[in-house]
């Protein structure tokens, strides 16, 4: 055995000898996040070794400055001698970090409350089917000795009428000393069928019928959103969203269930989202406002079809061979405790539907809260998220399909990308010197730059006359900012470190940029491709929705001009935040939300962009800034004219 | 710390210097029956101190000449250094031991051949609610590329013709990979119900049509019995039974529930049914019947009032506190993963309703399996237990009540009693010179006596003028088989321990004697007052079955002649082996019989005998050999006469 220090955190670990590094990293509890996950070619595992013996083969992804600093990647390295490494204080923390939301700000408040507005216009209720009453019991007596649970059925059948109640056994349990502690006056909760049964799923002392309460949570591939919501209400009480911790096993889908097949993977990943994401975003919750998890008693969840199989612990590998089937897209209510969440353990856990195996139900919560289901007009809706997904109809239609965009817009397979949270760099202008003026995120140091940011910075470079249309950096501009590394890959320094005391400087490469325009192209084409299948064009578009996590600040016109979206009036064009932990916020307090959901679920006609010949081509063309035809942007065109 | 090493078991562990003696000895795993739990009365935790210093408060349970050869009790003593000492092979591994029956014999046969016989004879059927079905389903292709759940569900409502299938986590998990393993060929076993639904509750891979199989065990105070069924034919695969592995924690009801209201009490005795005691049976049976724990798929389980709750975790201390209430008397089906029984984790566990806190699902199973509910004779059930139940009535009524007999009809507080397994004296003769000739269960050596050989040789005692009708044993006899300690307590010895090669001789002392006389008091006066109740006399009784652990081999007339069954024409008594077992039997056989038991449950009219101001009474002039007025046994009276 050898002992391994990682600084800054001052946590030192004993592995044997020959251990793989980051293997080593992850034992010690230190998050890293490394989309390839251990393949070494993100790059992102970079460390520096202050002493000890640590062989390690070379990577593209080190420069010879930075190999002669001991900077190594720690998934290439294998531990030989005690050693001290020093692990970057770059995003990782951030990319994982918690962020508990202040949403008193307009802008949150007005996206839940058009959500709002969108379910109750279309004529359906607030109406959540779980129940409290408060109940004064008559104390046993020698004469009248039923036993508790009888006694507490008999109050229940006389005072509410129902014909037959059940019970949990977390309730049973609970029960005998609870009722006396609270001589007989206690309140349930409960949730009614229309056959005249209740099940109760929560029993508290004294009267506590004002205090209902729900979570939605949006399990992101990337980024995981919580709410707690005030079910009498519909009031936020709180919100908060960190990073998905599955992301140290690989940044998308695919990675994540080449993982799962792996040992234990699969149990890996279900404890990394559920004990290392979901439960400390609730105890988070709970701690800011207040609430105990034994009051939360009813869950909403949505992610796509693999986030949603691994949730569950299911099998998830036939997703990614062909023929492409996930294990299921609807389940029966199962509850808290089966999965260990920490809410009620009686709580039923409602799973949004998904639709297939690469539109899930994210998507179904995401088309929910947009409306588009009740609308005449042609809404084209688009999820950036780590996937992108696309769905276009109107209250007669609804087609879907899915994008190989891949987790670029969510910081993935960007240098330094990170998601949307503290630190990263969401807007960004160029000068006409070749200088960036940028705003952060929550702060003044700029970590590394999220989706919104990207785009910006794309745009500015091509309008900055800094890289080309095919995204390659022009040589012997005369700034500091451009430089090549040994390999001749350019790159551009967005921030450099001394000025903002980090340990690296923020830059985007060329490599960044090209995975970037191949990210955007995905979604340009598969628009494209959906309209072209109901032979439509863009003038059939009335509205685009967009939706995910590539950032609050994602700039419209910029997105335009990259060509991830179709040259259209941009009035027509508005960013709904995310869709997906709104849709699950309705399904929380409606239950004619929650069928609609299941129709919608239902009703969405999938077309597989993979068997779509023209796809392809479609495709490649739109592998430019902004389009190979530019004259498919015209309003672009013309700013490209007058800027040169 | 000092080490404490304990022979034979070859086991040392560290304790902590001044830890009680006892405890150390259950921290080593090693397994005493202590019915006292601790406080030192029932001097059954005898140890022999071989070397070190433990300090040992002195005790009427340890005679002078024990004293000398380093003999202490347990739970009277702590260590205060190192030590070594060894622990007496006496009755307390083969009271947990288990043991796998063989019920080819004719005897269990007939049992078990009268109680199918009894559902039929009733009209019931065989027909238990779980189905099995082979299905052959479509693969998938990119055209029909529905959900692996959806292509069930589809083809289960094609072919078997259910509106909605539903089942839970752990089918879900295994289906993906099982299905394609399996080429699409699968047996599934499912539960339906009436209104089109159906769960599914287990998955194989290929026809496993012939396999259904479920479980039923008797949970009683001291023994604990479970039979594996064929659910198909209703033929016992195996059956075992073993301890109650929380015997350790007391040895009857009211030393469980108080143990359980200690720290994490309620769930050590939850541990110990479940996790020490049910699991371990399974898994024997399992090993001898090669048949796997995921292909049991019902479960059905009895037991007194107070096992039920332990069994399931739930507080049980208001059972015995006035006005004596339990959580509950029937609870909703819960699955077998909830309390981690070792069957498909899907399997439901029914727990037979009880009738009130001291008529427990055993009471509610034997009268099922008794047939009394379906007679027009006069039936008097007794159940001989840990307690003593009694049921009396016929197919327009029952009646029951509970007496507080103590564990002496399993060998508790009798100070070589154990239950009726291997090593257990189970009859008794002596003769005109006080020597005894017995037999003893599956072996040679003697090692202890249960209920029956202790009934026998009380008797044989009586009627050879060893003790008189009071239970004292007679001084000055020549013979050296009695014998008096230092505090003038008459014992007299079954077996030498020279003569079997044992650690102590086998013996019965006067508190022994006077604790069964206690026991067997309770009884005949819970049976006279319940009769009274009714304005009946022992006239009024057609039939008196006997059933619990108290051993196979009860001698009818014995148990009339010491006064605990009423001097009634024998014919009419019948021992009928563990009737709470048989019911279990027959409710996983048949719906019918497990909705004839509820009725059973719900009609039980319950008398508490301790707000009868006459038992009292009669059970004070029961606690003599056979009873103070020996006119109320003529037979008894004329064998006296002509024994003198």
């Amino acid at each position: 055995m050898v002992k391994i220090k990682f600084n800054p955190y001052n946590r030192e670990i004993e592995v044997l000898q020959g251990e793989n590094l980051l293997e080593a990293v992850r034992k010690a509890g230190i998050f890293m996040d490394t989309p390839c996950n251990g393949s070494g070619t993100c790059g992102k595992c970079k460390v520096k070794v202050i002493n000890g013996d640590i062989i390690s083969t070379g990577s593209k992804n080190i420069t010879e400055e930075e190999k002669k600093n001991g900077y190594i990647l720690a998934c290439q390295s294998t531990v030989n001698s005690d050693a001290v490494v020093e692990i970057p204080e770059t995003d990782s923390s951030s990319m994982h970090g918690m962020k508990i939301e202040d949403f008193s700000g307009s802008r949150e408040k007005n996206i839940f409350q058009r959500s709002r507005d969108q379910i109750l216009k279309s004529g359906m209720k607030f109406n959540n089917n779980i129940k409290k009453e408060y109940l004064e019991l008559d104390p046993p007596t020698l004469n009248d000795n039923i036993s508790d649970f009888e006694r507490l059925r008999r109050h229940i059948k006389k005072q509410l009428n129902y014909d037959d109640v059940f019970c949990g056994l977390t309730i049973l349990k609970k029960m005998p000393q609870l009722l006396r502690e609270a001589d007989f006056k206690i309140t349930i909760t409960h949730i009614p069928d229309e056959k005249g049964k209740t099940v109760i799923i929560n029993m508290e002392k004294g009267d506590r019928t004002d205090q209902l309460y729900g979570v939605a949570v949006d399990i992101g591939t990337t980024s995981v959103a919580a709410c707690l919501v005030d079910l009498h209400n519909g009031e936020l009480i709180a919100k908060a969203s960190s990073g998905n911790a599955q992301m140290k096993y690989g940044a998308d889908v695919i990675n994540r269930i080449m993982y799962s097949t792996r040992g234990n993977g699969l149990e890996k990943l279900n404890h990394a989202i559920i004990q290392e994401t979901i439960n400390p975003l609730l105890n988070r919750i709970y701690a800011d406002s207040k609430i105990e998890s034994d009051e939360v008693v009813s869950f909403v969840a949505a992610g796509n079809t693999t986030m949603s199989h691994l949730f569950l612990g299911v099998y998830a590998n036939f997703i990614r061979q062909e023929p492409y089937i996930p294990a299921f897209v609807k389940i029966p209510l199962i509850k808290a405790s089966e999965l260990d969440i920490k809410v009620n353990p009686e709580t039923p856990v409602y799973l949004v539907p998904s639709v297939a195996s690469y539109v899930g139900g994210d998507i179904s919560a995401g088309v929910l809260s947009s409306g588009m289901w009740h609308s005449d007009k042609n809404i084209l809706f688009i999820d950036l998220g780590t996937n992108g997904e696309i769905v276009f109809g109107n209250s007669e239609y609804l087609m879907a399909c899915a994008c190989s965009a891949g987790p670029a817009f969510e910081g993935g397979e960007i240098s330094c990308g990170m998601r949307a949270s503290s630190g990263a760099v969401e807007k960004v202008k160029i000068d006409s010197s070749y200088n960036p003026t940028f705003s952060v995120i929550g702060q003044e140091k700029p970590l590394g730059i999220c989706g919104s940011g990207i785009i910006d910075l794309i745009c500015e470079m091509m309008f900055a006359g800094i890289i080309d249309r095919k995204g390659k950096i022009i040589k012997d501009l005369n700034t500091d900012r451009v430089r090549f590394d040994e390999h001749g890959i350019g790159q551009y320094v967005l921030a450099f470190k001394e000025q903002y005391d980090l340990d690296r400087d923020v830059v985007i490469t060329e490599v960044d940029v090209d995975n970037f325009i191949r990210a955007k192209a995905a979604i340009y084409s598969g628009i494209t491709t959906l309209l072209n299948n109901l032979s439509m064009d863009f003038t059939a578009i009335d509205k685009i929705y967009i939706a995910g996590g590539i950032g609050n600040s994602l700039d419209i016109a910029n997105s335009v001009k990259i060509g991830m979206l179709p040259d259209i009036d941009q009035n027509k064009i508005q960013y709904i935040g995310n869709s997906s932990l709104m849709g699950c916020y309705l399904t929380l307090m409606s239950e004619d939300a929650k069928h609609k959901l299941e129709e919608i679920a239902n009703s969405i006609t999938y077309v597989e962009l993979s068997v779509e010949s023209e796809y392809m081509n479609e495709f490649v063309s739109a592998c430019f800034l902004p389009h190979t035809d530019i004259d498919k942007f015209p309003t672009v065109k013309k700013c490209l004219d007058s800027s040169v």
